[in-house]
Formats: C-alpha cells, structure tokens, sequence
C-alpha cells in the first residue's frame, strides 16, 4: 500500500506520478468502504482524490492555504494531512468532523459548511498576507454549484480587480448537490464544449498548442465536438473580463496536468483562476450514477453501492406528498428550490409541476426575492430550505416577504439539532431570528399529520410562514387532528402539578417525560402543544397552566428568543407567579455528534428532563412541608 | 409647462418627442428645487428622468409592472404617476414616500429600498404571470452598482436559463453611491468603451449599423474611442452566455433612442437585457460633479447646489476619524466598505491607508466573509455597515465570523430609528438579531468619547463585536469616561424610586426623563448605562438596580429579544420581584418621517416615557396607601 508511507504531505512530494495513481485508488478505496460504514459526503470526495493529491503536491500547505468551499470534500485532503487513522471515527461524536476544522488540524485553515465562502475568505486571506509583505498562496476551492451562490459572485467581482495574487480553482462537475442550473451552468457548459473539439481539427490543435502555457494540456484533454476555431477564445473571456488569467480546463483526474497547470498558477501573479473538470462520484459506479443519492450518503453495501436499511419516508418526503396532494387542487401553489430539490422532497411535484417547480441554485437569497414576486402576483409559493441556510436570505424574508406581508410559506427543512453534519449545519437559530421579523407566523408540527394540517393552514392564510420541521422521521402519530387556530396551543395530555409545553418534534419527548413522570412519581402531568413560537397567544397559553404552579417548556433550538423566552415574556408581562424551567440549547455553536448524544450532552433527553422536574417537584414539596412545620 | 398636462402615463403617451424633452427639463427643475427643501436623493432621480419616460411611453403601466432596484430612484416616476403634486411631502410624515410603495400607488408593482432585489421580484411576477396564462410584461430596473450585489447575480442566473419574458433595463452610471468598484464594473466599463469607438471608425460604422434592430442607435450614440471592430461583438457576450438578449448600449439621455430600444424589447420573447447610459445628478452641475454628495442630498440652494447648514461631525465621521487614529498605531487594523466610504465616514481613512482599506461594492455578505479571512490571518477588520443592510449578513456574521469567533469589528451605523427613508431603512433589528448569535458581543455607545472607547475595546477583545450607533449626532457629551469592561453598565446618575437602564443614544433620552422627573415630583431617579446588549453581567445589573421597586428599560430597536427582554430574562431567572416598563419599538415595521415625529407616534419621547412612569409610580403609591388603610 503506498498509502502506509504518506501521512501528510511530504511523503506524497517523494511520490513518483505512477505511486500518486495508484495512492488515488487506494485513497478512493478507503473511502468507499469507510463511509459505508459511517455515512457522509461521499460523491464529492470520489471527484476530488486526484486534484486534492496535486494541490498537496505542488502546494507547500500549511503554510500555503487552501479554503474548501463548502467543505464536505475534504476527507481525502483529512486522509493526506495526519488523519488518515481516524477516518473511521469520521462524524461521530469526539470523532473526525465531517468539514473542515481549524481546531483539528493546522492544514484546515478556515472552518467551512455552507456553499460559496471560500473566495472572501482567501481573498480575506490574501490581502491579509500581503500588508503583512508574507508570501505565501491562499487557494480557493470551489464547486461549479457553489459559483451561483451570490456571496461568491461578489467576491469574485472584487477579487477579479484587487490585482492581489489568488488562486481560485473551479471544481467543475456539472453539479451542485443535484444537477446544476442556472445561465452561470450555461456558461459552463459552454466553456466545457467548446474545449473539447480540438481533437479532430488538426489546425485547431496547432493554434491551441501555440498558447502560452495552457495550450498542450488542453490539446491532450479534448474529445468531442467540433466548432469553430473562434469559440475557443471565448470561453476565458468572462473570468478575464472581470480579472482573472483563466487557465483551463483541465482533466481533474489526471494528476499529471493538474500538477503542470497548478506549477503554472504558482507562478503566475494576480488573481488566476483554474477550471478543472472533475466527475462526482468517480470511481465508484452507483455513484457516478447516483450523484445525488450520494452526495449525502446513507450506509450503503461498498461492493454494489445498495443502500442498507429501508430509506423510511422523513419529514420532507412528507413535506412533498403533501404539496402534491395541495397543488392538484390549488393551481396557484407553486415550490421553489436551492438546489434541493431531492433533499427537501421535491422530486415528485417537480415531476408532476414541472411550470410551478423553479430549481434556482445554490441561491437563498434569490429564492425569497423570487418566492415574493410570486406571491405579489397571486401564488402562493411553498419554499422548503435546510435552517441553517435559511440564514442567507434573513434579509430577503425581512424586505421582500415581511414588509408587506405576502404570503410566503418557509418550510425550515432540518431544523434543529441535525447531528453528524455539526455546527455549520444545526438548525438552532431559525424560530429565534424567525421571531425577530414583524408580521412572521413561526410554527412547527409534533408529527406528519400535523405537518400536513400546518401546510393547509399557510397555504390559506395569506401571511409570511415558516413552518420547522426535523432531520429525519416523525417518532410517533399523535392521531390528532385539531383544527389550527392562529396563535393557539393544543392540549395533548390533561394534568396536573407540573405543566409541559413543548414544540415540534419536542412533543414527543414531553410525552416520554409525561410517561416516566408518572412511572417514577405515580404524577400526571400536563402535555401541552404550542404549535406556534410566534404569535403565541397569551389568553389561551395562560388558561391552560393556570392550575398547575411549574411550567416546563422544551424547544429544538437555542435559548434565546425561541419558545421558552415567549413563554416567559407573557408570564412576565401578566405577573404570573409560576416556576419556569426552560429547557432548550444552549447560546453556544453545537459540534457533530448522533442526535441522541448531543441531546445527552445537553441534557435535552427523557431522562435529564425527567429528573430535574422531580428534583424540583420534590424541593417544592420539602418547603411546603418545611412551611407547614416551621 | 408641458408638466400641467401630465398627470398619468397616458398623458404622457399623447406628447411629441420634442415635448418630451422639454418635459424632461421641467421635471428636472422641479426635482431640484423640491429636495432642496425636502432632501433626499437627487443624483439617482436627474439621471433617470429620461428613461423613465421613456419607460412609461412604451410599456402599459400600471399592467406592465416596472420593479425599480433600490427604489430611492422614483421620483420621476411618482410624477408621472399620479402624485406630482405631492412632491413637497416627499419624505414627511403621512407625505409621500421616497420609495416605491404599493400602499401609495398601483403603479408602484413592488416596495423596494434594499439593493439588488428587483431581478428576483420580477422573474417571481413573470413566471406569475406564465402561470396564469397573462401576458404582459414585467421589467426589472437596475443599476450598475447593484449589480455587484449576490442576489442580483443569483437572479441573473436563474433568469437568463428561464426562458420567460422578462426585460431587465440596466441604468448603467458607473456608480453605486460611490465610484463603483470590482471586476464586474470592469467588465461594464469595458462594455461602454467598447462600443464608444465607431464614430470616427467608418468601416465599423457599417458593420454596426448591420447588425438588426440595435444597429443604429449604436452609432449615433458612439463617441470617443478607436477599437476594432471585432471587439464590438464581446460585450454581449457575458449576458447572452447566461441566456439574455442584449440590447445596447443606448444614450440613457436620448428619449428617442431610449423609446426605439424599449419598443424592440417590448417585441422579444425571453431574457432581454437593454443596457442604458446615464449620468447621476445629469443637469446639475452641482451633483454630476459631486454625484456621492447628492446621493442622499440634505437640503441645498437650488442654484448653485452649495449645501444649507453646517455640517457637523456625526457618528459616522467620529467613527472615521477615531479609525484613522487607531490605525496610526496598530497596522494590523484594516476598514472594510459595502459602496459605502463617505456614508460610513471612511474617506480619510481611505486616503491615508490605502492598502488597508477595501471597497467591495454592493456586497455586504462578501464584506464580512473577507473580514473574516483578514481576521483569520490576524488582522483587526472593521467594518462599518448601515443596521438595515447588515441583515443580508447574518448568515456570514453566524458561519464566517461567530463559529470560530474571530475578531471582526461590525460597526453597525444608522441604528435604530432612521426616519425618512422609512422602513427598509429603519436599523431597528440589529440588537435582536445580533443577540442571537452565539460569542458575538453586542454593544452601544451614549456619546462620541463611549464610541471611542468601545472602538478601543473591540480592537483588544479579539472577539467578534457589533457596536451599534445612530445616524446623526451625538445629543450630549457625558464626559464621563470610566473603563469598559465586558457585561458591566455604567451607573450615570444616582437615585431611588426608579432605575431607567438605557442603551446608546436613549441614554440621553433616559438623562432627560431622569431632569423631568426631578421637576415634575422632585424624584430622583437612577439612570443606567447599559453598554452592553449582550452579554449583559447579571450581578452587575441586579446590584445596580437592588434598591428600586420600579426598573425602566430605553432602547431604539424592537421590542423583540432587545435590551429589555435581556434585563427581564435576568430578573426572570434570579426570581427578582421588581416591575418592569419596556420601551422600545413595536414588533412592526415603521414608516417614514422625522425622527422626532416617529418617537411621539411610538410613545419614544421624554414626555411619555416620563408620564408613563409617573403614573406607575403613583398608582403604587396609591396601592401602597390603600395597603396600609385596607
């Protein structure tokens, strides 16, 4: 195995380009067959063996710096930077993370996760170094999805006229998690076909391998078609008209041209920017296929690619049986994506609407802004986005949905604690900055059916909407089925001595709570279903736990300014004498981990919950005696 | 006055060209001499007098739906509609908006005040408008200057592969507020320069003039430079490679090149682009010299453009000028503007440390992700942004800056209550939304000499900080200048009976209710600076405040997770059993008029905070006697 003798990126210096072939199978291999086991982004890391090995072999990391854009494709570049042992642990709790991380590694030079950073952070970097008059590289490395993110477009735009040296090398798949779209795809399509004619136009070939530097690569890569001479210039012009040299493209997969054109953009000054095509998925047949399936990968058999364990329907297929099912009868219901269209459980609707459905890229912001034109001119647009991306377009859900109020249904898809993506990817924040924004209806469903009734009532409501919902699948039916009034509770267990009013997936946890309150004490408590974070009515909240003196309530998300906070406010406000116990996450960045132990770890399981109420109970009880006997 | 006859479109749709231009004229003079009085945004509106009639001539508003970018830029368009003689309210309270807003008109499809959104909006309407089987035309008006923005770009893209009809107008000056900047700008310069060259080149006249339905408007439009021809085809290019007709460029001064062209693109099916060129300020000398100064113009003498009243320093200026010292010592600091270097008030700091200063455009999520990689490389970023278009950053602020914690100084300007520019303008979220990310640190300064001090803090803490700050001017030097120190308030003024806690300017607002008080009912009450939002020292607050019944929290934000809610979750937790007043703005948007006008209308003012608690504390009194006599 030449992979025994590499553990960082010295070793794969002495490498022999034959060795660094081989490593990229062996490194491709272990991949395959550890993810099976650990589940994790296993598509973009296949892409990507072969140019990670060439940036670590022409680069002089650490000291050169490389931003991953996104993040999820540096398993192979954790493998070849002292990590490769741990990759086992990939994930898990206390294990290696699944993205990069400053606090793991020195070679991690900036904590990644969302799409479309890793430019402003480079060029951060970069002009950084040189006040500092160092000399080092900064490298951005960024997927061809990612480039229709906004926040990379802007600081291409200012990266392409700093004049700063900077390299940016476009991981050109075609894809962003599902295929790509967009006129930037267009584009790209365009700059990949009209390199790939060269082959059987022999003057072609001549003028071509007469360009500085880039020519002969190029020459060696093409295959396919067949135009003019003339196109062959066009395809550098947008990245040199913005400021870029443009070198590319390059086979992505050949370590050989991508070693050559990475030496020539070591040596270049200025922005440059690198186009390689790469294939997601490569090496390993379900997928190539499959990209999607296995962008985000279950465990799955390593030899076949089978998926193991029957994929149960989640929240989100939910989500998208129910927007079918809506959209057969109300014509102005249309669904809109950011690239997610598998993810968020579109891919039905998108097949049976093709003229409702609008995939928009890797593009939050935009997304809003579309969604509330649409509204404005009579849809009612259903808008499904993981939480933790909602945050890009917060502005958009202020200024374009809010101010006047259109009818905006947010699905908040993954909200919550997510588990093993961490930090980057939890969904905590979402009913707290949600309940920031005037005119904002923020609620969330204790199950399927409730998800479904919460759906027919955003859709008829005619106000801004989110509506939250978890990672993953329902954890009981509650089989009620309660009409939703604004603003309203549902009352799920009656009781007395302590009242639990909880949100969300967060319902079943109070009924476990409620069952091991009465196995343990023999006490009934109360279960109560806020339903909405915001508006959280007073009159009725307040009539439900006038006779019970302790009040609980349990939340998926942080402390601030979510469910426990509204809670408290129309105590405070209405001078109500009770004992609050808010349990929630605390105002701190959660790491990866499984959901149920960073639910342990924060006391946000059964058991603690449990406990804690029968201490409480318990110390009230002692001062109540201690009262009647003092 | 051609102007007596113009009321409506239609209106506008029976004049010759000839009257056309001379209507241009009288609606310029009126503009200037109506925000001589009024203020407001002079530059944008003389620049965009005649393609807004051209725009209203040859589209059937209000079917048609016209989306203006930005919004601050319809001054013309609110005459031509309906509302000439309104003008002088422009901006007062209950007067006319200086935004497009569809409470105010049917013309107005769409309330803009935020850049870079009108894309999204209208390929949202168009495909609306598909849906329905309607059609007419829906047509995006957007500067150059937006156009650097990330959400205009991710529109660009979606909409270029659409297919629909949708015409996107480019109002391409060159500027955003400032110079525009970035490598888009290059492009679009090259775009102009280009097409400049054929007058005096008549080989190249021929050709153009060729070229189908644009041709001739080219030429006569063509000016100074002596490029090939070969060049002419390039600058299509970027737009037609993303999916858009384009048309251009055309004299954005000529109504009848500007008619000619919007007919043609009236005609085309699809992603059209017509690229027109203006001048901001254009006839008056005064702005088109000076285009950033009239950009958002106080009042002026209507002849020669010189500006009325002093102009006194302002947070923005203090905050500049205390930058340009700070710098002076410590060359690890660096400024970072989103378009915004004399708003912010950088321009000194601009001169004196060029390499230090960066000017990305219209971009505010790029802003802080390069912030966050300067940081990273141990720089001290700050970054002065205006409150309400920080919340296109939240997400960055969260996963670039936060989760790392690295020590990004967000100078949060224009915070709290902004009055004219009404509610995309009003910085009334940034406490709320800023509290709810975890390690960032949330402050206010009461005076110049605090904004000092806590610029000096922020540049040690190494942490990430936003310090929030007013438009305007500080109403009172304090003089005090006790140290700051994480979480701790400032105790201002000693006294019982009440303590008011106050943040940033309300401070001052409190030291007058405090005076008024003291004359009313010869009470003493204490007066506390809070300084900090978050994290806010527990102890320190409740030992301040231990010996008063009766607590009042001030601050210039929502009412949502602010500084009040941080003093009750206190009190909340630690079982304090005081009364508490909140005053802050409600959890709703707030509409335009001065400053002091908004305060009385939301009970902000010293009389009614005053009167408020004044009758508290004489309704306890009262209680407190019944008490005794009960």
């Amino acid at each position: 195995m030449i992979l025994n003798k590499v553990n960082y990126p010295e070793d794969l210096k002495k490498l022999s380009l034959d060795e660094k072939d081989i490593l990229a199978k062996e490194i491709r291999d272990k991949i395959i067959n550890t993810v099976a086991n650990t589940g994790g982004h296993l598509a973009s890391n296949l892409g990507i063996v072969e140019l990670t090995i060439a940036i670590h072999s022409i680069f002089n990391t650490p000291m050169d710096k490389v931003i991953w854009d996104v993040g999820h494709q540096t398993y192979v570049h954790k493998m070849l930077t002292g990590r490769k042992n741990k990759l086992d642990s990939l994930r898990k709790y206390n294990g290696l993370a699944g993205f990069p991380k400053v606090e793991e590694s020195i070679y991690d030079s900036f904590n990644t996760g969302h799409s479309s950073t890793s430019i402003s952070v480079a060029l951060g970097m970069a002009r950084a170094r040189d006040i500092k008059k160092e000399n080092h590289k900064v490298i951005a490395v960024i997927g061809d999805g990612a480039l229709t993110g906004g926040m990379a477009l802007e600081a291409l735009n200012d990266a392409g006229s700093s004049g700063t040296n900077l390299i940016v090398i476009l991981n050109d798949n075609a894809m962003s998690i599902s295929k790509n779209v967009g006129g930037i795809s267009l584009m790209l399509s365009k700059l990949r076909t009209r390199n790939l004619y060269i082959k059987s136009n022999m003057k072609g070939k001549k003028i071509v391998s007469k360009i500085p530097l880039i020519g002969p690569k190029v020459v060696r890569f093409v295959q396919k078609t067949k135009l003019g001479i003339k196109h062959f210039f066009i395809p550098k012009m947008y990245f040199e008209d913005i400021g870029f040299r443009y070198l590319g493209p390059v086979d992505g997969h050949n370590i050989q041209e991508l070693e050559k054109v990475l030496r020539i953009s070591n040596n270049l000054t200025g922005p440059v920017l690198v186009h390689a095509l790469t294939k997601k998925g490569k090496g390993f047949k379900a997928a190539e296929e499959n990209p999607d399936q296995f962008h985000s990968a279950p465990k799955y058999d390593p030899k076949t690619g089978e998926r193991l364990g029957v994929k149960k329907q989640d929240y989100s297929g939910r989500f998208g049986e129910k927007l079918v099912k809506l959209a057969k009868d109300n014509n102005r219901i249309v669904a809109i994506t950011a690239a997610m269209t598998d993810g968020t459980g579109l891919k039905e609707f998108a097949k049976k609407y093709p003229d409702r459905f609008f995939d928009v890229g890797i593009a939050e912001q935009h997304a809003i802004g579309l969604a509330s034109g649409l509204a404005k001119s009579g849809m009612v647009p259903f808008v499904p986005i993981y939480s933790s991306f909602l945050q890009r377009a917060y502005d958009q859900l202020i200024h374009d949905v809010a101010i006047t109020s259109l009818p905006v249904v947010v699905c908040v898809d993954r909200a919550g604690i997510v588990g093993n993506d961490g930090e980057t990817h939890q969904g905590l924040l979402d009913m707290s900055f949600g309940s920031t924004i005037p005119n904002f209806i923020v609620m969330a469903p204790k199950d399927y059916r409730e998800l479904d009734k919460m759906m027919e009532f955003a859709m008829d409501i005619k106000k801004p909407v989110m509506i939250r919902y978890p990672r993953g699948c329902e954890e009981k039916d509650f089989r009620t089925a309660a009409k939703i009034a604004l603003g309203k509770t549902e009352l799920i267990r009656d009781g007395s001595e302590v009242a639990i009013v909880a949100i969300g997936k967060m319902v079943y946890r109070g009924d476990e709570v409620c069952n091991k309150l009465s196995e343990d004490l023999g006490i009934e408590a109360k279960l109560i279903n806020a339903r909405f974070v915001k508006p959280l009515d007073e009159f009725d909240l307040l009539e439900k736990v006038k006779n019970t003196k302790l009040v609980v309530t349990i939340e998926d998300g942080t402390v601030i300014n979510g469910l426990g906070d509204q809670v408290e406010r129309i105590f405070f406000k209405n001078k109500v004498d009770k004992e609050l116990i808010k349990f929630a996450y605390p105002d701190k960045f959660i790491k990866h981990g499984s959901v149920s132990e960073i639910e342990k770890r924060y006391g946000m399981d059964t058991d603690n919950i449990t406990n804690i109420i029968e201490s409480v109970i318990e110390a009230n009880n002692n001062s109540k005696i201690r009262g009647i006997n003092g």
